[in-house]
């Protein structure tokens, strides 16, 4: 009982009209001015099939920054470089606290939880530092421009610097994290790539595209094996990873409510992968308290129960 | 590509030889006289199919206490009578503390992150005890006969006099949600049923058995409707929940390796679900550090590994 | 430059003069029933010398029940007995955590931080409970009686009826210990005395003339060295406990501001000692925001600047 | 019964034998190459008095550098410069933690818990550089050298050096309270100041002379009015917060032991005052597991059982 690709307009329209009522409630992100200006009401939803059908309602051209999102590109490039050593400098368990929290990495002496709390992605962008060290922002939107075919995905400079502006809490992390050992790159460049890599943007159509190599057990749909980026066991731990610890400390709630592998970002994006079938975007800047969309969430639980699709 | 059943006789056979080096390997529970003296290289793993096969390899037929196990049980009886309510006294949040802390329990004003922890567990029994007051374990012990399909499954009355013993700890975590309201019975009753709803015993065969419900999205397979134990929505959340809280802190770990809900018993019991299709039982006594079976968790991933099924 | 009795007088009516704006500010302490009836804006102030002069305002001889206060008596009873050995099961740290908190407690493994937050006495009331089996509590009044030189002296029973009724927090920290080995005999039985220990019963004069030993290096006024209570290093270290310790997390900044031992209890009162010179006990039971007396610690405040004196 | 000059000369000389056997015993600070070549038998003791006398055993004249005993003197010159403001930006109450712990930092929302943590000190600095911003180092070198009334007092630019390459969690400290506002300079800025400060040198003698302006209740003996560091509140204050914190983790049982409010520095050194009467310096490199002097901790506390003298 797979849906067909009307399904799966009929839905996404559906969902469309029921969220209009409610869109804009929640708070835009304001710890940078770059973002604090979005229009809470803004909406956009988009899913890419493996059978190769793309569907939208919203705004699906827009392009926004995607914040924490980016995290899954550079670990998914670190991993296919380093395999399992990523888990000698980060962990993989739940963090039970907020994302950018100081706590569990002093008590567990510099090792972040997981790669998807702000400490673990920089430990994975201080990787990618290593094994990129000639232009690692490169080799990950080259990337990304490949898993979304669109040499349109860029970094908002914009955005960057004014991350970096705000970054004294990330620095704090790396700091700690560099007198543990944990971090081995300079704290200021490290910044400076991981505030670069926050700010790539595209649009909503184009991100739930460069997912499909996830619903896809790690190929990207349509290339031959020469181009895999994930064994099929490396893309199962990696939908494990976000489907425990993706959505900060609301992964539980977003596992609960709509059980599926998920990562969100701080401007509202939201991105999930029904294995085996297709993946999902959406984007609305509104927040709820835990800095996740809150139409995004409610979008893709509708979503979940209306096509009855479910991993579990 | 769904394994036969002479293939899945097949897989667990090769687990079983591939095992034996490393059974006994880790620490047997020793917080109780009745579970310390367990032979440490006992072991058990048992397949219950939607088909109605079932296989097994090793000591299919010994009983064993299923300790926290019994906890998913206690939740679908309250699930089935109170819906969503549940989640008004307990959280679905991943705990990243051990599964006895009292530390988040005092920050969060005495609601548990989630149903797993003990913390949570006595808060579900404690909703038990309001919705079957008259016979709180007559009514567990009802459901599981009738998941297990066997009379023999039973309360060993020195398995739980040996808890009760030696359950301060639990005490400490009642009395402070009792403090906070959250606990509405008497400390003592409470704590009397939780330790023997902790002793519920049964066979590794059985176990596999009495968690089709849950491979069948809540409905006990052959059932009519009528005996539906949760809706098909409800048994996702559980699903959910299993994966992101069912083995403590080492959750994130087990749906990193393994991939699928499960929910761990410090007895050395595990039990899997992969749903529409499975659920797979393993009992091992060796503990490893989170106080998982070993060779128990070995043999789950080793099992997704070999059959190739996983939900990710 | 020490203060004369009729300059004490003096002082202690400027006190009662300047506070009668601020008293009732504050709430009044309402965990349980017994004591949430008091009238916030009732006061005294009372100062016993080490020479023999007593002197007071307002109601004086109006009785109270001293709570937290009796901690320093039961542990002086156990010093007594027992010597340093006390501390092999009780920190001398300041806690830096509410009076009542278990977080502390789960991390240092059942030894609490030190013997005046909750934990930490209810470690020595099992101090006591071992060394006086028959009659701890009669122990602990004849001692209390003996100090302030007065039968008066009893135990409320509604008030320790009133805090067993409420006594789920500290059954959580008893229980918590109990586990840990920390402490040794019956949770229940270990309530009671404590409840009862808290509800002490006695006026603010016997307060302050009550304190005289500590103020004497150890030995009650006027009695031979076969009554020392303490020996000269352990009344220093009990001073140092008190300084560092009396008075919840708000010791440092009672510290800062009166700069002298101090111990306080919930229902109001508030005792310190001048080493060489005299005892002064204040009683009013609004509390502030860390469960202090605000007209109390107000008034020490004024009383330390008014005369000059000062440990510092 | 105030102890002569050569009742205090008698004690010293013997303190200095009975320590003999253990000196060495501990680690020296290893976490900078500067300090860490340091021979752990080391040992000077100092005495200065409020009469004049100036009293010494062992290696009084040889210079090391104080570390965190600078932090009293940095306070001294805010507190006489912003006086009760500076406690708008840090706290007063012991933190019953590390010195470098992050942990409450965020817990109290950048807000350190006070002055001689380390989050602390670097708040205290920061305000030094508001008042100072010409010349924060040069002015605290004045003050410091007028205090010791040597010119030999300096900064060594080795240790500060070598303190600056291994800053990274004094960096995480200060980037987490510029995150929060409680920091306003320059995070890099600060650290330098921050590094220059602990590196400030001088002998055991001068470290004794240097802190009678404290044992005289804020007035440099000998000086007027004009000159006068603290209000006798204020050096009362001081007093408190030395006593309550001045020893990291180790405060309360400092107090406990010695009874006397002092400070100590990573490097070894270790400074108490008697009020009225006295300020008192040890130094020697080997430290317990709280980071402070082993030996000299054990020589204040011999002092004070020899002499006699306690404030409680």
């Amino acid at each position: 009982m797979t849906p067909t690709a009307s399904d799966l307009q009929r839905v996404l329209e559906k969902i469309h009209r029921d969220l209009q009522p409610r869109l804009g409630q929640g708070r835009v992100a304001d710890y940078i001015p770059a973002l604090a200006g979005a229009d809470p009401r803004r909406f956009a939803m988009a899913v890419a099939t493996l059978e190769g059908a793309e569907l939208g309602v919203g705004e699906v051209d827009a392009p926004f920054s995607v914040q924490s999102i980016s995290k899954v590109y550079a670990l998914t490039l670190v991993l296919r470089r380093l395999g399992e050593r990523v888990f000698e400098r980060v962990g993989r368990e739940p963090s039970g606290s907020a994302f950018n929290s100081l706590v569990l990495l002093e008590h567990e002496r510099g090792v972040p939880r997981n790669p998807f709390i702000n400490a673990g992605a920089l430990v994975v962008t201080d990787l990618l530092l290593e094994e990129h060290p000639d232009d690692p922002l490169g080799a990950l939107l080259e990337l990304v421009r490949g898993l979304a075919r669109s040499a349109a995905v860029h970094v908002d400079g914009r955005v960057a610097q004014s991350e970096k502006a705000h970054s004294h809490r990330n620095q704090a992390l790396a700091a700690l994290m560099k007198s543990f050992g944990t971090i081995r790159g300079e704290v200021a460049t490290l910044i400076d790539v991981y505030c670069a890599q926050c700010a790539i943007t595209m649009s909503c159509r184009e991100l739930a595209r460069s997912f499909l190599y996830l619903a896809n057990h790690g190929l990207p749909p349509g290339a031959g094996e020469e181009a895999r980026l994930l064994t099929r066991s490396q893309a199962k731990r990696l939908g494990a990873l976000m489907l425990t610890c993706g959505l900060y400390d609301e992964s539980g709630d977003f596992a609960f409510r709509v059980g599926l592998p998920g990562k969100s970002g701080v401007s509202g994006g939201v991105v999930a992968v029904i294995p085996g079938l297709l993946s999902v975007a959406v984007w609305s800047p509104a927040l709820d308290e835990h800095g996740n969309s809150r139409a995004g969430i409610e979008a893709l639980e509708q979503f979940t129960t209306e096509t009855g699709v479910s991993i579990f």
